[in-house]
């Protein structure tokens, strides 16, 4: 923060940060996996891409800012870690509502690897929910813009919490299948993966299964998915920086096939753990410094 | 901030509450005005509801609370103020995901009295556009619930600036008026006052209006508002609790009516300042500490 490198129980931003008082701003996560960033250049360009499109395009270059995300994590000393970079739209002078008059502030940081699954539950998988809860719709914020907005989430999460669920997948403006809380959903059926094409973040973990399918040659259709067609898959699973690659098991109370991870998300899982032993897909923190 | 009485320009948040990282917390805003708070008990029956309805109740009862906020008048020594309280979900233990793990933290501040229409400019009033962005949906968060989900209004902001105006009107699912960047909208014509009913926050100053014209018998009716409405009425204002009453002149680069404040506009401001003396409505800062 500031240019500097602090203890993260110090880190605090100004209240009148319009980060803060309009959660005006965007943001990243990359995750270390022992010692290597993974798919660290695609973080940085949908930062970079974020940040232009809120009108506030980032000023630090491409190579500063990997030295800026390696020394929070060398200063962390964690091997596996969740690295996020963030930049509001900072303080306006004089209290002005002109976002114009303010001067963009950016701030990184990492923190141990988190995870949405924790990986001794793997067999069990994840318990999910779908509510009637509809994902903020791209006509009201661009979603391919990392955001803040959260607020339909966290209602879905403690509606989730309300069933002993352990997470919940909103919907969107059609009633059909969206995102959880940090997380992408793909299910598989006999033409292969499915996942939605609209108003979702553009995963890096999900965008890393594409790549993993296409090398398979395992079919993938980007299409609206229906709850309909999320209850009939033989499989289900989650996407997300925060955990990879998570098996749903449940949804609403119901088992997804017989309620154990199935051959596909056995599979995508693996190879997607694989990946972060190849220097095509990870940078070393240590050298980035 | 933590008990304490603190300058602004000390007061920060840590950047892994939630309020930050998710935008998960809700706020009010009640203006002072001559040393007067202006309808001081309904700001805080929305706050209550609002921390209520995300499931984190203020834990500050309803005298504390005036005499927090009279405290952070007077060390602000201002006589006319913008006095924001705020409720985030706070920080988790040991980053856990989940929010039921986080104490919610409460904070409060005064600045100067802001105006979305500096009152020296009434007579010109505002100029803004319809924009194509889609209000965040009451179908994705509760509008009731005061909120700091602005990129949609940010967005607009800039859209507006792209066309020289000052401000920005956003519709809602099915392209009627909802709202602009902190204001309500109204609009006049042979049938009374009209006002959209739906996915709007129920502004205070709002309300003031609804009242006021119940006083002097003028018709309101909450209802869709098109484009095409807005566009033929005589008169049209905007409500705020940043600056009241404020006479909107220009819509898309056209007038209202002849391009000045109308009669209905002129007689809602002044009724409306006139109640800032009237002791039903205010409550003394002074009194309350």
């Amino acid at each position: 923060m500031n240019g500097e490198f602090i203890d993260i129980s110090e880190a605090r931003i100004p209240i009148l940060d319009w980060g803060f008082l309009r959660s005006d701003a965007t943001y990243d996560v990359v995750h270390v996996w022992k010692g290597q960033f993974f798919r660290l250049d695609e973080h940085i360009d949908r930062f970079f891409e974020s940040t232009k499109r809120l009108r506030m395009p980032c000023s630090i270059e491409r190579d500063e800012l990997k030295k800026i995300l390696a020394g929070c994590v060398k200063h962390s000393g964690l091997k596996d870690a969740y690295v996020e970079m963030i930049q509001t739209r900072g303080v306006s002078k004089n209290f002005q509502r002109d976002p114009r008059k303010a001067n963009p502030r950016f701030m990184a940081f990492a923190v141990p690897f988190g995870w949405i699954l924790n990986p001794n539950n793997f067999e069990k998988g994840l318990d999910v929910i779908v509510s009637r809860i509809r994902r903020i719709p791209p006509g009201s914020i661009d979603s391919r813009i990392k955001n803040y907005h959260w607020l339909d989430l966290v209602s879905g999460m403690y509606e989730a919490y309300d069933s002993n669920s352990d997470s919940v997948i909103l919907v969107d403006e059609k009633n059909n299948i969206s995102e959880g809380p940090g997380f992408n959903i793909f299910c598989v059926d006999e033409s292969g993966l499915n996942t939605p094409n609209k108003g979702v973040l553009e995963g890096v973990t999900r965008q890393t299964v594409l790549d993993l399918a296409e090398e398979i040659k395992l079919p993938v259709n980007l299409r609206s998915v229906s709850i309909n067609m999320l209850n009939d898959s033989k499989e289900v699973f989650a996407t997300s920086t925060a955990g990879g690659i998570m098996p749903i098991t449940k949804i609403n109370n119901k088992l997804v096939g017989d309620g154990t991870p199935g051959p596909v998300t056995r599979q995508i899982h693996k190879s997607y753990w694989e990946l972060h032993i190849n220097s095509k897909w990870t940078q070393s923190v240590i050298e980035l410094i």
